[in-house]
């Protein structure tokens, strides 16, 4: 898998949660995943998961770190797996700041406070991921808080830390499928 | 996933990690998760994990919680990754009781002590995790920690905390694939 | 999977086969399958059935008995598989009511008037499955029956115990795949 | 899928129930179904079906007409669902000949009375199913009939008709998924 | 596999690469090739291979051998797999005619002279392959040759000994899957 | 994928065709293929080959040039197109040194000597390709012909060009499914 920090800030508004859309704009050709900085607003029209939209729960986050990841022939179960694994290898790179982070399936927070938004879905010949950190919380529609308030301020070192871990991770979880006897009895 | 938790204990020797295991002596017929204590000693000739046996690294441990999981249906990917976040709760379950871990893959870490194994294979229908948690490490072949010097003693409510969480994280995982629009463009 | 018998009556134009069209419209977020009566008017342009738009057959039907499955994580093959299973079922529930039926692929006979239409089909993250039993055959652009001339006339009794028959059914073919012996020679 | 009726009687132990046995036997060399007469007597080390292992219940019957069918590159959900179709066949030829039969699962019984086995497993490279029709129930461990008491006595009149009945389901199954619009939404 | 020649020409412009294209137009329901001639142009709009939108590389030919396969119940990586044997096909029925071709991925070249273009992708419920030999390959955007240049006129043979061979080696292949004994140890 | 050369030469008789086999000898923990000279004798008890066991055709050749590949988490008929694959880049190589082959299926020929055996099979993890060239066909029990007939000496120069072009085509085929859209209509 490869991996990208992306200087520049995007505007997250779900559009770029799309088949291709990391191969389209950066060129990357195969399993990725790319880290940015931008505004997180999804309206209900452009929002994945349908339980928020019946909730009507749009999102919004002043400015957060995103994450986008395409991993291709994989099925959504596996994508959904894939997608929690990220979570944990976040609340770990926190962990290792020193900030406690409870997670609660694909939520991270910190006590009561909100920190992340994550979907994880599939086109027709990948799985899609976006996970989102609030850097600054400002606007969100519940209690949120941002790694501002957590004193986190180097964005680009733990993106590249998480993207780093996350794909020795998934390569590792491959590996581990070929060193294994299987089992007859 | 139902979940059992043994009153007896059963030495662990790598034999238990086998298809229907549970099935024929719990009488539990479908996905499922169980926990006992015991010894833990598995020879390299019962050994699953090729890089065990090619490093000479047999297993053993005074005292163990043990994790036995099977699940149909399901590749073997899928099921390595399922293992990862199975450790992934463990590790949460200790953070509740206030211990900082480390988790590199499948193993946690307290500061440099080993303080699990594990293993992730396939049979022709299901996939087999094994996980155990030292409780007393004596006479484990690398340094390593147990949950007594750690002060957990109540080894069954946290084995029942972790079955819990894991088998609603696995339900949660499937219900959400069922929430998501696909993505066409 | 959740079973659900709608009390008012929907048109069924087509559009209703669609994915989450179930959780959208009834908050039952998994697999499922709902019933509801309604008058069935499927135009050209509606049609998931190529082959019956090849032939220019729509579909008309005054009143029908409707089945809407949404099952996810499945694949064509299995579903149509899933499919013809509704079939039998259904076509048991009519015996168990003393008509004799004949079936013919996803089709129910009695005599030579057709007594259904059904389709199965996929999304990207599901397979569904529609079937429409006549009620009341008026305007059908075949020879037809319906529930009314075969003396049936509680319909709701007679979709809640299909629907029960096929949600235990299909747990017990999963059940199935849990309890054998793979065989190695 | 191929279909072969044997002239001659095996008596089925459960050996029968092997990936490539038709191959080996018969050199029929693709999906097929094959069926023959004989002495039924599964004991339980050769038991497929771990439920009957474990409630001590082998297999008897005097004479049986046995199905053997193996069916390649096939998974063991969509594996039990072709053993279902299978059974729902077989009752529909008996619904033929005017006999009233009732389906529990992969059972059919005549009244109270029993008159099949069956069983579904899985290969390497492919699913196993065994289904046996009793003849003459003769010797059965539970309350039981035969295709002698309800008069069929053309046994292979009626294991062709099923074999090519269920052949042809097959294929129009395979012959569906290649006719239908996928769903965007 | 069924096989079709088109006597009348058909202008390829991308179009045609669609599901049940094939069903839709020549009633053709199931695996299928077919083969056509015509001119060959497809603007970017209309591109599947999304590499070539990037490099901003429509495909010209004047006169064009077309291959569109569709084949149900396959996956992407499965896909490309078969496109790559079709294009190896092609090559053996361009040596039995005495000419020596380099393959390089899917592209087939007389020396330094491109003579193919081809795709594969991936529908709801089929994948699909287009395949384009030039005939005469005036106006392409590279450097080409056809099979005029080749001294090769009869293109309905070819075509005919192409989807021949095609159709009976994936036969073949299925069949492979049949005869082997798995492995345990 | 990994490739390696052997320089020590193995005498092939069936029982390297087994999974791990390659991490367990030559400690590559990955998709690979490998090369080695050596004699080959493949009794017919140790054929996976089911109908050469059946139609009484051991195998040998007194010096081989063989490759073994194991590949993971891919099914038998992608199996058996990466084997086919194989043979056609076989063939390739022998091309470019100015050699005339025929393929049929997975054989290769030179005129009507057969000069390659090969096979594809499975275990629980994993796919498994033999393929076999002769160097020296002496003691072939059908009519054949080697390498050192056709004046190619450099075994190792062709094993590692064979093996090279193996390895990056199954790459770029991997990467062709990552930029292609998918077809909704």
């Amino acid at each position: 898998m490869k991996t990208l920090f992306l200087e520049q800030d995007i505007k997250y508004d779900g559009t770029q949660l799309a088949p291709h859309w990391i191969y389209k704009n950066f060129k990357i050709q195969c399993d990725a995943i790319i880290a940015f900085k931008g505004e997180c607003e999804v309206k209900l029209s452009e929002m994945v998961d349908i339980e928020d939209v019946l909730n009507n729960e749009p999102i919004y986050s002043k400015l957060m770190l995103h994450f986008i990841s395409e991993q291709f022939n994989v099925g959504l179960v596996e994508g959904v797996l894939r997608q929690r694994l990220l979570i944990c290898i976040i609340k770990e790179a926190l962990e290792k700041r020193g900030i406690t982070v409870q997670r609660n399936g694909d939520d991270l927070f910190v006590g009561r406070k909100k920190l992340t938004v994550s979907i994880a879905t599939k086109s027709l010949t990948s799985i899609l991921i976006h996970t989102g950190i609030n850097i600054d919380a400002a606007g969100a529609p519940v209690v949120a808080c941002g790694l501002s308030d957590l004193g986190i301020n180097d964005i680009e070192a733990i993106a590249k830390e998480i993207m780093t871990c996350y794909s020795n991770e998934i390569d590792d979880i491959i590996l581990a499928t070929t060193k294994v006897n299987g089992l007859w009895k």
